[in-house]
């Protein structure tokens, strides 16, 4: 896969070498999500807005209420800024400045258009159930006309992304290393439960195998 | 304390039962989060930055380098968003429809200013160590003159803000709780694992009791 070419808004100023611009990096990254954060602007207050949101090739896809502002604003034109962030440890250093956190993330920008066509936008549906419970869709209710029609599902070609990505210990300033301070990592992970019964639900029916042992592949 | 008067950025004109008003809600879904979304404009294009955060009574802190966009950006008076968000369970429901997660989120607006005067730059820094790990300010070495220059904190003061919270079952359509689908929620959480020493660390220092410990407060 072709990498993607730094521009003016993905060429990172500082800290380059925390920056990666092959696709199977942002890729890994967007994939092992669960929510994204959606910037947008409306006479120049921006918003951002957490939502869930899935990826199939180059174009990621999330969706909305019809009515919504956020589905309204980047249907009519408006620029974005898609934002993913996973973070994987707290990083102690010997002094405060050195301090950090160990991160993946993706921020990527283009324009958003609704996926107009009931087919594809049905199919898009699909995915986004199938990407996180597969299997899923073919015990549930299908969806229904009006269900689709107050449902805008987005898609953003994925033209100009970066990744940005921090591993490994604090780096202290040499004469730092001699101080007795305890300095290293505390590793954070999202970590999903066991399926919890809805209280309404039908006695005898039991969570899929899949779901029992509900794990997401993480970057 | 006083709630937050809804405005016309934080009014939810959809599922307004999802929004909370009061200070109490806010801080605390703040106080239980690592990293925020910043979102800001140029020139009409948004940008999402994650990065850590902390709060002091009704102010919320960040910092970043001096010479970094953001900093400029939002230091020469553009208006921003800071959003963050906790996912805390899936929710499977009957129909692809309504699928849902369960989720704690904050958007807060307004004006960042930084925080200009030396020592109160420096009790914030101090404030932002302590906040995540009680007790490590009085081992660290002391930040350096060059360090809090290179460093700008920047102070949004938290007086238009809105919590968005979703908990509980899925809510199906009342035919379709007859349909032999499983239906509840896989709980998600963020997990701190245990210290991991510095390979650099000088042999015999371990970390603090807090620190093998650690578990930060979730709301």
């Amino acid at each position: 896969m072709e990498p993607y070419q730094p521009t003016k808004k993905t060429r990172l100023r500082r800290l380059p070498k925390r920056g990666h611009y092959d696709r199977e990096t942002v890729y890994a990254i967007l994939d092992a999500g669960m929510v994204c954060h959606v910037g947008y602007a409306i006479d120049g207050q921006p918003y951002v807005t957490p939502t869930s949101y899935w990826r199939e090739g180059d174009t990621l896809y999330w969706h909305g209420s019809s009515a919504g502002q956020m589905v309204r604003t980047l249907e009519a034109g408006a620029p974005c800024c898609v934002t993913v962030s996973h973070l994987d440890a707290l990083v102690m250093a010997r002094s405060g400045f050195h301090h950090s956190v160990n991160f993946r993330s993706v921020m990527a920008f283009g324009h958003a258009h609704k996926v107009a066509d009931p087919e594809a936008k049905l199919a898009a549906l699909d995915a986004f159930i199938e990407r996180l419970y597969p299997g899923r869709n073919a015990e549930l209710r299908r969806p229904s006309a009006k269900e689709l029609r107050v449902t805008t599902v987005l898609a953003l070609p994925l033209t100009e992304a970066v990744a940005k990505v921090r591993t490994g210990h604090p780096v202290d300033d040499e004469p730092d290393y001699a101080l007795p301070v305890w300095a290293g990592l505390i590793p954070v992970e999202m970590k999903f439960g066991k399926p919890i019964d809805d209280p309404l639900l039908t006695p005898g029916i039991t969570p899929s195998a899949a779901l029992k042992r509900y794990r997401r592949k993480r970057g």
